[in-house]
């Protein structure tokens, strides 16, 4: 039997993998509201099902939140975890929606058939791509590519708070894979697939800074009592060089030049950064300076002010020269950068920049490392082979601006690598009405998990 | 008859001025509050009967908000117009009075006998010293020092509505007077009377500034899209060089250095620049360099960020790149600053230093000169002259680093100089709980007064 007579089944097949997806999509799995609480069981429970139709070792597995589905198949080299989520968004503003966002359908757009619900893309329809797949194979083979876990959450989409807990409690089970396979991401395009192997990691600070200790009338004191909110710009406006770089003692330590391998890949993917820029009114790239949009959003550092606020914000105009006045600032890390390094090295920036009578206070919004995927593992270079070979271009190894947290997690709690593959697309509307994925992501996702896990047994 | 026979009267008539005063503090002449709109006719009618027993023409004239009292008599340069209000702040709250705000009583406190009550420092018990000292001159000579025209307003604590209408509908009786005699400031200290002869001026702006044309991610777009909170930070940031001057261009024209005559006064008034900051938990001044703290807040321009605000504020983290940032900035002004010049100077300074993709709006928040009172008229040392004989310290000509708009009024409506004597204290806990007014502010007021309406005839 060959890899073309599983395409074939998957093909073949569609129909009915529409059909299982649609019966998935149905159930309001919404994890964050307790309303939905049996219907995120149900979820759970029609997954565990399904992996048992298989011949896969399953169960939903209690925890203080949703249901964790876990099962174990196949063996052989290599073993691969597969990770997705059976939990959903909520779904308001409801009257944004063009149609129940739980009774899901196929539509003509003018970019193909798509499936429109809550869950298509984010992440039930990507969740079972990978299921779909290896059905077909066992269809075709009778038996399994390679030993495989699976690991369904049902809390994805309300902070994962039971993922943790669960991974240390079967870290001796869930740690046995060679690597974890995670379709959670998305496309470059329509027709160009993505192993996604950089996430920045993100350092959060809040600095809040008192001047006078109460709030003064600008007329009495002006002049002559430091302003808290001209001593926290000073520090803002000295976070930036003039080339747009980061100028926190030691921040770059870590950060390494792209390899030219992937510098090619990137060059190669035709990216309109003025399109991206110009989609948000803007046309002129700020950060450092010689560098790509690509690079300058997936492979560089950055630092960022999230928020400032002091004295009067309201209506009109109040002559109070403030007590305080407070910044959240975030740090955007690639590569080897420490946050704990980076935290301390910022902190000492900030003292040293305070002016007399200024006094600082720092609080602390997380601190985690940039994901930096094992891509000199062979199993990367064939994926991006297997899905070259199923879309219309070539696949690249991406980044990603935004952190994943799940491949972190692995690492951590599992000593695993995560390789990342998703068939989502930017127009899919994730979070908010009218969710979609394409009818293609769904085919051609399907036929991609196939090759890959041809590839890389 | 002398001055002293009339300082002995008010000596012998002061149980009787108190009983008067507390007559008119019981009365509850909120402005700002509509529930006593009654009570700011009976206050206006009051004063207007208490004039009429003296034999001033006085009548209590309709505004479209509280009446304004007028009052004329006598004969004789100069002719004098006396400003006062009868209006007080609200209470609240309530609970943190010590006594009924209304039913006002002598008090005795570690700094002597004090008036507890609303109103009895701003601006009943700083009214009726005037009131008093004519009293007495009038049962002393018979007449009148000099022609005097009384303005009593009713709505100084709730922005002067009428005033300005008023002034403009009855510039040809008000203009007649030679100089406006202004009382509802303060002393320098207990020991030290003043004349406010500078007010500094007050200008205010507001910018927003707007990046990308909406809110992003700062995950997918941190290092490529520029923040609207890093451009204001830098342009606040450049409001000051680092010798604490504000680097607007021109904005130093018309800033004169202050003639050594008042220099000298200043000096000598003993001013203890680290209690000043100390009571706010400061110990450095902020202002230009090589400028005392008096200097700095009574003689010097300023720019102030009143407030600042952009992106997300509330409490725990969110990784947005804010569309917007806004501050709301004003500059107190001196001598001959141009507010006009200065707001167009300010923007284009602000459009210089708007980094690529940026744009700003601007919003005004009033522009009102510095008033610089006409120190060369001979009125003005003879009062000071008076003053000092009165008190254990001679008197200063004194600046105010706040605005007090009834001065800049005179002289726009009815081209008057001005000159504000007053003899309330730091500790008057104006528009607060337990508003008090020295017992000594009133009896010396009095008789300040007498002593300076003999000294300007």
């Amino acid at each position: 039997m060959t890899l073309d007579t599983v395409l074939t089944r998957i093909d073949d097949d569609l129909d009915a993998a529409l059909d299982r997806l649609m019966t998935l999509l149905r159930i309001p799995s919404i994890s964050t509201d307790p309303a939905y609480k049996d219907d995120c069981q149900k979820a759970a429970d029609w997954l565990v099902a399904d992996l048992a139709a298989l011949g896969v070792k399953a169960e939903a597995r209690p925890t203080p939140g949703h249901p964790m589905v876990v099962g174990h198949v196949g063996d052989g080299a290599p073993h691969v975890l597969f990770y997705g989520h059976y939990d959903v968004q909520p779904v308001d503003p409801l009257e944004l929606w063009t149609r129940d966002p739980f009774d899901p359908a196929i539509e003509d757009t003018a970019n193909g058939k798509v499936i429109r619900g809550r869950g298509t893309a984010d992440d039930k329809g990507q969740l079972m791509t990978f299921v779909e797949a290896c059905r077909a194979w066992k269809a075709v083979h009778g038996d399994w590519p390679c030993k495989i876990t699976f690991l369904f959450e049902g809390e994805e989409e309300s902070g994962s708070p039971s993922l943790i807990p669960f991974l240390k409690g079967n870290a001796d089970e869930l740690s046995q894979p060679d690597i974890a396979l995670i379709c959670d991401t998305s496309m470059f395009n329509r027709q160009t697939p993505a192993i996604t192997t950089m996430l920045r990691g993100l350092l959060g600070e809040e600095i809040t800074i008192t001047g006078p200790d109460k709030d003064l009338h600008s007329g009495y004191f002006g002049g002559a009592a430091m302003n808290p909110i001209r001593a926290l710009s000073r520090i803002i406006a000295a976070l930036h060089d003039e080339n747009g770089r980061v100028t926190v003692p030691g921040f770059y330590d870590g950060v390494a030049e792209l390899p030219d391998a992937i510098k090619a890949q990137w060059e190669a993917l035709g990216f309109d950064a003025d399109a991206f820029l110009g989609d948000v009114g803007l046309n002129t790239p700020a950060g450092e300076a010689g560098r790509s949009v690509l690079e300058q959003v997936w492979a560089r550092p950055t630092c960022e002010v999230n928020g400032i606020t002091g004295g009067y914000t309201g209506d009109g105009f109040k002559t109070v020269l403030p007590s305080k006045a407070s910044a959240k600032i975030s740090f955007r890390l690639v590569g080897q950068q420490d946050p704990h390094a980076i935290r301390k090295s910022f902190r000492a920036m900030v003292q040293d920049l305070l002016p007399p009578d200024c006094k600082v206070e720092f609080h602390e919004h997380g601190a985690s490392p940039a994901s930096v995927m094992a891509t000199d593992n062979p199993a990367f270079e064939a994926a991006r082979q297997a899905l070259s070979d199923e879309w219309p271009n070539d696949a690249a190894f991406l980044g990603s601006g935004g952190s994943i947290p799940i491949a972190g997690y692995f690492k951590d709690y599992l000593g695993l690598d995560s390789m990342l593959i998703g068939f989502g697309l930017e127009d899919d509307q994730l979070h908010s009405p009218n969710e979609k994925y394409d009818l293609a992501s769904f085919h051609k996702g399907i036929r991609s998990w196939a090759r890959v896990l041809d590839a890389i047994r």
